[in-house]
């Protein structure tokens, strides 16, 4: 376990280390009934004294997620009887491992996306029958059969040219004016946000996201050491108003402006005017994630912060796996000056670069009309679709759940009484085919256990009905399960 | 710029400033031109004393690297009187992002695989031609027409189960016992050494490589802030020997037992086990780099470490990017126990997956018999190349250039006379169109100039003979400069 401890936070010690044990076990990366190191040997790993490692477990006992056992040492506590001595016994011999420090605080977002379930509510994906596939797939066999080498050459490390040229000229709808040359391909947004934290993001640097927010951008950035500071989401996004009073200047803001994730707010324009000149006066680098911006179900949402971009100050990243093709894995970065050269060497030290077929795959789609022409048949489609769940909450769900009617992308933002742990619910769900986000991987500091992820994009048609209707079954239950516990005599 | 300075190291920390700093130059992460922090900064920003700064600046500049302006600053120095006025103008407003430090200290392989030549010996790759491009081509198109879904769905994080069972079935040949789920697919080899990078390696960590290695792994390592230990090859690999002696305990080991880039040396197999028993008695992590050991010429290499490996201390890397299809970006990583899983979540995190498409595209061909086919074929051809090569060089090299011929692989390590700086030489060889990777790229360390890795496996079957014919005269020319200079009257 590696644990980074930056003396210079608000937050103590002992919770920090508490933190980072706590998002390893919710993560699966401390697989229950491994044995965690004695507190002497905390206290050493980290440098801290004996009580702050004696506190920090104290608290993770207290909330059920390690025990010690008498003579024994202290491990993660199992959840039920389940016995897996089979396994425990093969694992044995890889023992040295535990002792082996790593820089993986947490990844959340392995856990909850194994996509097991029939009714999926959890990954911001869209069902495979609303993308174009058979144009795609036409497209791509006529590549290979035009291209006898394209299997056996490497292409540019920064991705290939009639690539960067296409997404220069897409981006130009969206008011973005970039040459192809300051454009790098990635395998999807996610690598894109991984670049990014490899450049410029290290140990105890400030990294500004909205709470909550993204979950596998969490993964990566505390993945690289970085101070989390959360900015909290009201209607109009990120309170970037807050942001001046910050106490340590970051180095990197993350932000997710149209129909953020997992919120579906919209950075209002005021706003996102704001948090540029923020950037520009104290030398920030901007990520700004635009997944969706194209998705809108009433008016356009406002223009990208990187059109407003003058001196580089914003990389952006948006997508094709959204909205286009999930399988292709294609995304492009876009930003100027020093930048973009070192965001260019990171890309090739990451992978050598992005294979060939797949960005060739998506450029006829991009060059025609049939890009545009696509985007409006899912904007009446999702629409539809969202329409429809909100209309089955309203009917459904019980009076306690609140939600977000998001205005574009692909996910609702669900609220339950505090007294609700949607973690423990997901288990629950899981028995009736559901798989949902809890809330709780969404948050980069202390997590909130009462709220939800649905998106509602993903499902095959005929169970989007049946999967809302159950799940606000299940939200029945959980909630009455506490007014009983509160209406049971105190004696 | 980010220097990462380690304090336990026998490298005295001027040394360590001036390298990090040549290291960015000669990578052109640093621009010809562009302005150095000033001495008072540079040792601001690193903790060092003004001393020991200007130490490291004066280095640089006998170097011929940077150049002091009086009045104006420090700069990168330009070669040539080339004016670039207008893209300098232009970087102006970017100059802000000069301040910004970021985590990658060099990127030397992007630098040297541009593939513009015409008569590329840089990169090592396989001729087109001599891959079974047809085949996977018509594979491709057969499964893109089978599911007409691939490229609407991610696939899972660690990889497809279908290739993962025919890769373990693959990995039998080379005695390596490996579970299907004991198996993650990344996109090449080159992600393989990344991510086992981002979960195990960290500031001041002691990773041990061969000298010279691979370029790509050493900017992965340093990007990490590893302290990277180096060992000398001989004509049995890596010096096994001198680990026992080394003053800081290594948490990674990197090797290229079989065909090690660039040398072309075979470990022995007596050395394997004292790798491994070195490994198991440290709590040492090995990632074994195993590229090429099926393309032997003369008898087959000693089986991979993986296959004498019971306490899951070796990550076995082979790709299917150099013998089968560079295109399609398909590599392997194999291990067990925890370690497994914190190298599926780093995968997870880094792309969510590399695409299912180019997963199966190589199924059919290695669940036939068409993979061991060709890989016979490919020994037979490569060795004809590698034999006229040799031939060529014999023939056409000036007496004092000398090589290692390869027992396998596509590298031939090819070494001047002391006075020959093969950067420089390089320079001159691009003008007749020909390239190659100048042997200083390999270096973890204080690079020797005077060597270079020729492949033989890239070149179009054409240009094979004039390519070497034109080197082996620029050969002469540079080891002749040398020789008139010290023929000159002393004064």
């Amino acid at each position: 376990m590696k644990i980074e401890i930056n003396r210079h936070s608000d937050i103590p010690i002992a919770q920090q280390i508490q933190e980072n044990i706590a998002d390893r076990i919710r993560s699966n990366l401390l697989e229950e009934g491994s044995k965690l190191p004695s507190v002497r040997k905390l206290a050493e790993q980290t440098g801290v004294s004996l009580m702050t490692a004696n506190k920090a477990y104290n608290h993770l006992e207290k909330q059920g997620l390690i025990e010690k056992v008498q003579g024994k040492g202290t491990f993660v506590r199992k959840s039920s009887g389940a016995s897996k001595t089979e396994n425990e016994k093969k694992l044995l011999s890889y023992d040295w491992q535990l002792t082996v420090t790593d820089y993986l605080p947490r990844a959340q977002y392995m856990q909850f996306n194994t996509g097991k379930e029939k009714i999926q509510f959890s990954s911001s994906k869209i069902w495979p029958n609303l993308l174009p596939n058979r144009y795609l797939i036409k497209e791509t066999i006529q590549i290979l059969s035009e291209e006898p080498y394209i299997l056996s050459t490497y292409g540019e490390g920064r991705g290939d040219i009639t690539l960067r040229k296409e997404m220069s000229a897409y981006l130009k709808h969206l008011k973005i004016a970039i040459e192809p040359d300051d454009i790098v391909i990635t395998n999807g947004v996610q690598q894109g946000i991984d670049i990014v934290a490899r450049s410029f993001v290290g140990p105890g640097d400030v990294v500004v996201t909205e709470t909550p927010t993204y979950s596998a951008a969490i993964d990566v950035f505390r993945g690289r050491g970085a101070s989390i500071v959360s900015i909290p989401v009201d209607e109009n996004g990120m309170r970037v108003d807050l942001l001046p009073s910050l106490k340590n200047k970051p180095k990197v803001i993350y932000t997710i402006p149209s129909f953020q994730n997992p919120t579906g707010t919209l950075l209002s324009k005021k706003r996102r005017q704001l948090l540029l000149d923020f950037a520009q006066s104290n030398e920030i680098i901007i990520i700004e994630d635009d997944s969706w911006s194209e998705i809108y179900f009433d008016s356009k949402p406002p223009l990208p912060i990187k059109s407003l971009d003058e001196y580089g100050h914003v990389i952006y990243l948006k997508g094709l796996s959204k909205t286009l093709s999930p399988g292709c894995r294609i995304g492009v970065m876009a930003t100027s000056g020093t930048n973009l050269n070192r965001i260019i060497a990171a890309k090739t030290i990451t992978d050598l670069g992005t294979p060939l077929l797949n960005q060739k795959a998506v450029l006829s789609f991009l060059r025609s009309n049939r890009m545009k022409e696509h985007i409006k048949k899912l904007r009446i489609a999702l629409k539809l679709r969202r329409d429809r769940v909100i209309d089955l909450l309203t009917v459904y769900a019980p009076k306690e759940v609140t939600w977000i009617v998001p205005k574009g992308g692909v996910n609702i933002w669900i609220s339950l009484p505090p007294w609700v742990d949607t973690n423990e619910m997901l288990f629950e769900a899981k028995k009736f085919g559901i798989s949902f986000l809890p809330g709780s991987a969404c948050y980069p500091k202390e997590p909130a256990m009462n709220h939800l992820r649905l998106c509602f994009a993903a499902v095959d048609d005929q169970l989007l009905e049946t999967g809302i209707k159950t799940l606000c079954k299940i939200f029945t239950t959980f909630i009455e399960e506490r007014n009983e516990e509160s209406n049971m005599p105190l004696v």
